[in-house]
C-alpha cells in the first residue's frame, strides 16, 4: 500500500496562544511543506502528463485528451531554443514533502518558489503517490498551465491561464489559490494587463473560487473555435 | 476632397462568357489590387493605432481604449528581441491599391502574401484614406492580429485571434475572409491545432461570418478576467 501524507487543517501557521498551541500539537501533528516552482525541464513531463489525463478524466473527456509525453517534452521544453519561461508556454507545479525542500532547485534562476508549511491532523489519501514522486523525493500535487496574450486596447501583454488542476486528496487546501497568485504575482511583477482563463458554465464550485480571488465573468462574451477538418478544409491553400 | 477608391462588385474573376465580359467591362471598369501582408515593423504602427482606436469605436469602447503608438511599437516590435512573426503577437495587413503592387516587400522573407484582384463598379467612400497611406502608396483597409495558444489536450499549440477589423466602406467585399484564411493557412502550414477567437453575443453578424468559415460557438464556456486593482491587489506579494 502506497504511503499516505498528512492532511491540512485549517489552523494558521502564525504565532498561537499557549493553549491553542497545545491543542495543535496534539491534532496537528504531521507538518506539510508545500511550494509552487517552475517546470524547467522534460524531467517533469512524466507528471504535466499525468496531470493533464486526470483533469480530462475529471471533466469526462478522456476522449478528447490525446497529450502525449513526446508531444509535451516537444511543445513545453523545446531543445531547439532557449527556455523562456512567461515569454511561452509556462508550468508552475505545486508540490509536498513531509520534509523540508532541498535549497537551490534549478529552476530558481527563473522564479522564486513560493512557499508554505501546513500543520495537518490527518493524512492524505493518496493512492497514486509513486506516479507524481519526483527525483528529489517530493509529490507533485497540481500545475497551472500559462502562456502570453495580449490586449490591444491597452497594448499591453497578458496572461491566458489554460488549465489549473490540483490532484485530488489535495483539494480544499489553497493549492489553486498557491498557483493562481503565483501566475498573478508574476504578471504584476512584469506589468502585464491582466490574467483571462475560460471555465464551464456549469462548474458553479469554480466560478465561486475564482469571484473570491477578485476575478469576473465576462457576460457577454462567447469563444469561437476552428478546428479539425474544418480547420484543414478552410485554411488548406486554394 | 480625399480621392476614392473603386469599390467591389460580386462578379467573379475567372473567365466569363463573353457576353457577360462585355457587361463587366461596362459596369465593372476600376480593378483593385488587394493584398494581405504581414506587418514587420514600426512603420506600420501608426495604421496600427488607427485600426485599433476605429475598432474601439464600432464596439462603443473608446473609453477603454489606451492604445499609444509607443506601447504598439515596444510590445509589437520590439528591438531588443529579434522578429519572430508567429511565435507571438502578430499583425496581418490588408492593403488595397489601384494599380499592382511592388514585388519584394520585406514582408515576403517571413509570409508569402496573398493576392486578389478586384473589380469594381462603384467608389468606394474613404475619407479617412491619407491617414491610412502607407509610403508604397497603398491603403490600409483593415487588420487581424493573433497570437500563438497553447492545447494541453492536444499539446499542440494553436493560434487566438484578437481582433479582427475592416475600416467602413471596405466591408463586404471578403476582406475580413481573407485576413481569417490567412491565419487559418498559417495556422494549417505550421501544423496548429486550431483557432479560436471572441464574439460578443450582441454581434450576431460576426457569429453568422464565422460559421460560414466553419466554426462554431463554444456554447457552455464563459471567460473570466482579474485586471485592474483586482489584480494588483491579489497578485502583489503579501
Amino acid at each position: 500500500m502506497a504511503p499516505v501524507l498528512p492532511a491540512y487543517n485549517l489552523k494558521p501557521k502564525t504565532a498561537l496562544p499557549a493553549e491553542e498551541k497545545k491543542q495543535q500539537s496534539d491534532h496537528s501533528n504531521h507538518i506539510l511543506y508545500v511550494r509552487v516552482r517552475l517546470a524547467t525541464d522534460e524531467s517533469d513531463v512524466p507528471f504535466i502528463h499525468g496531470l493533464i489525463h486526470k483533469m480530462a478524466a475529471f471533466y469526462h473527456l478522456s476522449d478528447e485528451c490525446e497529450a502525449t509525453k513526446p508531444a509535451l517534452s516537444s511543445t513545453l521544453f523545446n531543445s531547439k531554443t532557449p527556455f523562456e519561461p512567461f515569454k511561452t508556454v509556462t508550468v508552475f507545479l505545486v508540490e509536498v514533502s513531509s520534509t523540508p525542500f532541498a535549497p537551490n532547485h534549478p529552476s530558481t534562476q527563473h522564479f522564486n518558489h513560493i512557499e508554505t508549511t501546513l500543520h495537518l491532523p490527518h493524512p492524505i489519501n493518496d493512492p497514486e503517490m509513486e506516479l507524481f514522486r519526483t527525483e528529489e523525493g517530493t509529490i507533485i500535487a497540481g500545475f497551472v498551465i500559462f502562456f502570453p496574450s495580449y490586449s490591444t486596447f491597452l497594448s499591453k501583454p497578458a496572461f491566458h491561464v489554460e488549465d489549473l488542476f490540483v490532484r485530488e486528496g489535495y483539494r480544499g487546501k489553497g493549492f489553486g489559490g498557491m498557483l493562481m497568485k503565483a501566475v498573478a504575482s508574476q504578471a504584476v511583477k512584469m506589468g502585464y494587463a491582466r490574467m483571462e482563463w475560460t471555465v464551464t458554465t456549469w462548474n458553479v464550485a469554480s466560478h465561486t473560487f475564482y469571484e473570491k480571488l477578485g476575478a469576473h465573468i465576462l457576460q457577454d462574451w462567447r469563444i469561437f473555435r476552428l478546428a479539425d477538418d474544418a480547420l484543414l478544409s478552410y485554411g488548406r491553400s486554394d
